[in-house]
């Protein structure tokens, strides 16, 4: 029996989420939803489009639905709501708002037995978990978190919204020197402009003031003063031809120790260093995104069947749970 | 309150999960068993010493056995004999006899009501996890393993057993030819020879045929005849001034893809690839492994506290079970 999906919003990661469903083997995409006219919605894999009032009644058709919005706006409202009447996931990743909107999402699907799973995706998500791990196993180390090289779409959009820019790319790059120190286990503190530099491609409308575009951008705060940042202007063709990917990845690297106690004794243990590291390199991060959002709704429908509900994250989630394979396959072939 | 942990074993991997109690600040180290006389057994952290025997009669001191035996003997006999008396957890690793031993476990766990985790710690566990994750999101992909550059102690007493030896040390280490197109997600064939080279540090006996010795290594079935094998001759005193150590690691590393599918309009989407790496570079593998094996012991306490009983692999235990912090906590921090 497959597990029927539907997907809630149809940008680039409700693209992603659909490939990975037509990829599962273990499941059946119901239908996209969008608030857009469905007429004007076009979706590779041909399935029906509704729009999203039809939400309200179509629980019987659904088993998890794949929510994807974005966190400034969107999921604070939609993954509460519909908690309410699926099973849901969601990849909500403004970071200070997580213990709200895990209340909020605990709350609704509690009332209605569902689970809502929330801040899924590669970070928040595999990097998350990679720190918890890491954390749990050796306490007392410190954690780090590289990203890129890759391209950072809300800085993107940022730099778009300055007067005279057409268009723009914002790579995230990590400080080779950065990563270095961290991954030799030396635990240096690294200030944010130490850890990444932001390379910007910008392509300028005719006759705007190029240094003006350049200085809005590099003294921007927030999304650029602490970063030392560097602009490229380059054509509309060029942009198409070298940055219309959304490469992404990065490095959760742990440095943590054993060892170092006093024995009874008297004598002192020699402490021993370890680092672990976890790292992604991908040439899609909606399509990844994506890919784990729908094994993590694997996860949300068989959690909700064994009669589990309320918010969830990464954390809470057994690992065998987002396996397609029975037990005894995964620790005949994984373990 | 602290969880109560009895060690049984204690050799290396004992003195590891020795140092990894004394270093989590919600547990209690209750004894060190052994199957030695107790007066013989000088234990760091000045706990008292038990012989075997006493765990019999100690069900209600412990809270959890962390049993550290061999795989090839001790735990296939002891994991299933004090499941029936104690929540426990062991590291065995002998691959093909796992779901044997699982079963086993399992029976004995659930007759007592008791939680049996099994085959814990980096490899069968951590890298475990890292194969698993990484199947479930990207379905169709391929995982390498990498060991090293690390002693293993299986292969260094393998060489101790030839005639004329007094002593050795044997380092796994991968071939960076092999790392270089893994990570590039060339998904090459590898070969055994292909993958990793062994290197092997000798103490002959006076007089010994070194000759002999160095043919006895590098033709040695199953340890040494499928690799380039590099045989070095030193001093006693080159041995423990160079060689005390039990560093180890290795790598995970799963390349998959995303996209390639056939749309409804008949275009076929690209093909994006994905590279996912988890590495470990441990100074120590005995108290690297007894730190994950403690930790996973508090999954085993607080799983059993809920009313969960049978055996486990790293796959069914939700990560949050690891780490000492509340869920409120490793939301706000890790996530």
């Amino acid at each position: 029996m497959s597990i029927k999906i539907g997907i809630l919003g149809y940008g680039n990661l409700g693209r992603g989420v659909e490939k990975a469903v037509m990829a599962s083997e273990d499941m059946d995409l119901v239908g996209v939803f969008s608030r857009r006219d469905p007429a004007t919605v076009k979706v590779d894999s041909g399935v029906k489009v509704y729009h999203v009032d039809a939400l309200e009644t179509m629980t019987s058709d659904i088993d998890v639905l794949v929510i994807c919005g974005g966190s400034a706006t969107d999921l604070p409202e939609m993954t509460p709501k519909y908690a309410k009447l699926y099973n849901v996931i969601d990849s909500f990743d403004t970071h200070a708002n997580i213990p709200v909107h895990f209340a909020n999402v605990d709350a609704a699907a509690k009332s209605a037995n569902k689970i809502g799973i929330i801040s899924c995706g590669w970070d928040p998500g595999m990097f998350s978990l990679n720190r918890l791990y890491a954390h749990s196993v050796l306490p007392g180390g410190k954690d780090y978190t590289f990203w890129g090289r890759g391209v950072s779409q809300g800085h993107s959009d940022a730099i778009r919204r300055i007067d005279g820019v057409l268009d723009a790319r914002q790579y995230t790059v990590p400080v080779p020197q950065a990563l270095d120190a961290v991954r030799s286990g030396q635990n240096p503190e690294l200030t944010t402009r130490e850890k990444h530099t932001r390379v910007c491609y910008v392509v300028a409308k005719e006759g705007a003031d190029k240094e003006k575009i350049t200085n809005d951008i590099v003294t921007m705060p927030n999304y650029f003063a602490d970063y030392d940042t560097t602009v490229y202007f380059i054509s509309e063709d060029e942009m198409k031809a070298e940055h219309s990917g959304l490469p992404h990845g990065g490095s959760v690297i742990y440095s943590g120790t054993t060892g170092g106690n006093t024995n009874a004794d008297g004598s002192t243990s020699p402490v021993n260093n370890h680092v672990i590291e976890y790292s992604l390199k991908l040439d899609s991060n909606p399509e990844f995104t994506g890919s784990v959002l729908v094994a993590y709704a694997r996860a949300a429908y068989r959690m909700n069947q064994s009669g589990d509900c309320g918010a969830k994250t990464v954390f809470d989630i057994a690992p065998a749970l987002l396996s397609p394979l029975s037990g005894e396959d995964i620790r005949a072939h994984m373990l």
